[in-house]
């Protein structure tokens, strides 16, 4: 049923969509492109004449009078094959046995406790401790919480307006956690951070929604984003009706950011009547890996400020970074060591509570540092966040700690380091170890994750897999991916759904699985591609 | 600078509107109709004439080039009002006796906590407990927590997976807390309900904002709202750039819902070429208070059958009742009792943590409940909901509790019976105590809070201080909202952030100060509206 119905919704949006979609149609299954004016006139024209009312016991919503928006956004990495994966899961939970593997090995997202990663203990204490302040001054307290997690918690208690963790906070976040966000970004860019530019949300997405609904008036406004890309974008700018400008990122040169790319895209754009807002960099790179070098983040910069766009930087990595020869900088630091100001550029920064080596996606944390708008602009980005009140108190209080870690001298300085530096350096030796497994695979090649928590390896398909998934109307990099999950119970997601250059295929891969099972998941791997690869070779 | 901004907002936002706003513009400022088509077609036309780059220098963002949806959209909640009252309280923080009051009393917004209520302790013992989970099991927890807190954090660990509470979940929800809440439905209404129908959310906005996005298309399209209403429904209507089609609520009747107002307004916005498509009840009314009558339900019912609408029902105040004469039936429940299932009537609920007797609004956790769609438009609803990836799991978890609390029996079961009766019988008394004040005082009348945390007084402004108000270009309830906050610091917001009948005058008023406090609002209302009186009396 889910399938059918997802087939139902692609011919419906196939049957809308320009021409120039068709020409991509394989090379990029997100929605790079709006709607065309011929399908959206249909639904102005009806002003004068309205739908009839459904008849009697017919249903009042279908998929031909839903929102064509919402039918035109996708969102690979939750996609249909994470409902298959659903679906084996309880066969195997109700059928022990009735399938090659024993367990689902969920690589198609950056979620990394849900694949057995430990929270760091210090957050949770400050968590626990201010969801039920009761205790803070009970004796078996002091048993069970470390003092300085006592003390956090009673900082941020004396911060919040009557202490009151369930009270809806100041649409932007409660104060006193923006000023220790703000220290927070002081101390790691060494310059100024201002607590009234923190917007905290529940989780980067909802921020990235708030940006491109501002940024969005029609059609005509675009947004150029990198392919590949993070699908949040291409299905965020779908939803709000905008265009998706793609610049590709040069996959020869490690994913690299190249200016003559850039500029080439934005001016095609213009020419085509595309009035571009906003630059997305993600930094580090996902599903790329990559981290940018200082001296092409000022090349970025500088292009903004020369072209009049708004830089949306995608920061929620950078806590990961895996090699020693690259470093994170922010886009803020960067701009502000070239000597520009609130006067030079429009930037906003993501973070997320979600990535680093916490990785604590389900607390929905996260914040927007938004610099360069006039206060009139912030005055309307404000008002849209106060029509949801705010985000999660227990988010906000996240991001003020993971910005806010212990620090030297702490009582749970000790055990907070090796947490933090047992992830970070698992998490590189996984990404090597499954690096170079892949590079070892025929027909694969795999640059290295510099940074974020995947990989993105291009697999060379042999022409009869490519007309074995035309057979079953499929994409080829979805086919490859779909006969992985059923062979190995690995779940990774197809590069169509991130988008690729054209005739290109790839997969995303986490680099999430715990270190222990990293042996098992290379070897299925490797005996499925040998396999795939016997069956398909031309 | 903000109110400046504001004042400028709202001059574009005047120009660029349609007549029939003008006529109204006291009445109702919040947006009820779409952008004109004139207003709309410039930036649809500009897909051949794109607007330049920004000139080297000047801002790539600004009033006039944000999305104009954004610009109308309005939240008379967080509005003006409450910019001002925080600008007080920080100037009685910093210079205490500079105002005629001592502190600011927040009655703009239903948030119980900031005003002193306390939270449950049973729901934070359990949250504390899922926050940091290896406290389970060591000796001193069973000091600290009660036995059954306990065993709730065991029962709801189990039912994630991986006891991961920092992993991001089902789309919709961690599947064990969905069937706890199903029960839970099923409890409060005697009628099957299913798991697979709840979609947790972040509060209950953002399932409001997806039900607005999915069935939008374009300024067709029109839902019918209550007037007064809560803005949450005209922002979200503004933001996905639908029509707000307004039914009002007989304020002689007790804010009754007349079933010829539902049928005339409908059949006027069809005959103007709107597409309605859905009916948005609050019941327990907000800002209103009213709780509406079995049998008026079952009319509600029948009319969406008849018409094909969708009923989006507000139930987020369903535990808030306070007369004995009435109760609380939800819709479902209602349309189930008329034999009526999922064929017949398509039907949203939506619930909250932030209302009841819990009043947990910074935990942002809520649902809605999805009933009556076909298996490929619920497929779009799950997809939206996908794209951010899951509803925060503290919120998830409070959702499945106030839906479930401890039993007759359970060891926390007499303290929580305690706790919750005492808020909601506090509330009622509150309530009334606040009803009677404003009934006593000259020129007011105020029906009686029968449920929900507001009640919504009806002022006869003397022409006098009509005038006034129009001299300074304020609606003349807000000038008398903003004359109590100077003159009191009580903050209340005026009914034309709601919307009345034209030439009504109105204020919402939250029955939450601390009860403690009841007779100084009381006292200070009272004196300052004979004051007001004094001054303004034609």
């Amino acid at each position: 049923m889910r399938r059918f119905a997802a087939e139902r919704a692609k011919d419906l949006i196939r049957s809308q969509s320009l021409q120039r979609q068709n020409r991509r149609r394989y090379c990029l299954l997100s929605p790079l492109f709006p709607l065309s004016s011929r399908s959206q006139s249909r639904f102005l024209s009806s002003a004068s004449a309205p739908d009839p009312p459904p008849a009697m016991g017919s249903p009042p919503v279908t998929l031909d009078t839903i929102n064509p928006k919402v039918l035109k956004c996708e969102y690979a990495v939750r996609g249909e094959i994470v409902s298959i994966a659903q679906r084996l899961q309880q066969e195997l939970k109700e059928n022990p046995g009735s399938h090659p593997f024993d367990e689902i090995l969920y690589c198609n997202i950056g979620n990394p406790q849900s694949l057995g990663q430990q929270p760091i203990t210090f957050f949770r204490e400050v968590l626990a401790l201010c969801d039920h302040p009761s205790i803070l001054d009970k004796s078996e307290t002091q048993g069970l919480f470390s003092a300085d997690a006592i003390e956090r918690a009673w900082q941020i208690l004396d911060q919040i307006p009557g202490r009151a963790t369930g009270a809806y906070s100041h649409s932007q976040g409660i104060k006193g956690l923006r000023d220790a966000i703000a220290a927070g970004i002081e101390a790691r860019d060494g310059f100024p951070a201002d607590p009234n530019d923190i917007f905290l949300t529940d989780g980067a997405s909802p921020a990235v929604h708030m940006m491109m609904q501002l940024l969005t008036r029609s059609e005509s406004d675009g947004i150029l984003c990198p392919i590949p890309q993070y699908p949040l974008y291409s299905a965020s700018i779908a939803l709000h009706g905008g265009t998706l400008v793609p610049y590709y990122l040069d996959e020869e040169a490690g994913w690299g950011l190249e200016m003559s790319e850039l500029q080439k895209q934005l001016d095609s754009a213009r020419s085509k009547g595309i009035t571009v807002r906003a630059l997305v960099v993600i930094n580090p790179g996902n599903p790329t890996g990559q981290v940018l070098a200082e001296e092409n983040q000022q090349q970025i910069v500088e292009f903004c400020k020369k072209e009049g766009l708004v830089l949306l930087a995608d920061e929620v990595y950078q806590e990961n970074i895996y090699v020693p020869d690259k470093q994170f900088h922010s886009f803020k630091k960067i701009a502000h060591s070239m000597g520009y100001g609130d006067n030079d550029i429009s930037l906003v920064s993501f973070q997320s509570v979600s990535k680093g080596y916490y990785g604590e996606c389900g607390k929905r944390g996260g914040y927007m540092e938004v610099t360069g708008f006039s206060a009139d602009v912030r005055e309307q980005i404000y008002k849209v966040a106060s029509v949801n009140l705010c985000s999660n108190i227990t988010g906000q209080i996240l991001a003020s700690l993971v910005m806010n870690p212990p620090k030297v001298g702490d009582e749970s300085y000790e055990s907070y380091r090796e947490e933090r530096d047992g992830i970070l350096s698992s998490l590189a030796r996984r990404a090597k170890i499954l690096e170079n497994a892949f590079n070892s695979l025929e027909g694969i090649t795999c640059n290295r994750a510099e940074g974020a928590m995947y990989l993105f390896p291009r697999i060379d398909l042999p022409q009869k897999a490519i007309k074995a998934a035309e057979a079953v109307k499929t994409a080829p990099d979805a086919f490859y991916c779909r006969r992985l999950l059923d062979a190995t119970g690995i779940v990774v997601v197809a590069g169509s759904g991130f988008g690729q250059v054209p005739g290109t295929w790839h997969f995303r891969c986490t680099i999430l699985p715990q270190e222990d099972k990293i042996p098992a998941v290379v070897s299925r791997l490797t005996e499925f591609h040998k396999k795939f690869m016997d069956e398909f070779r031309d």
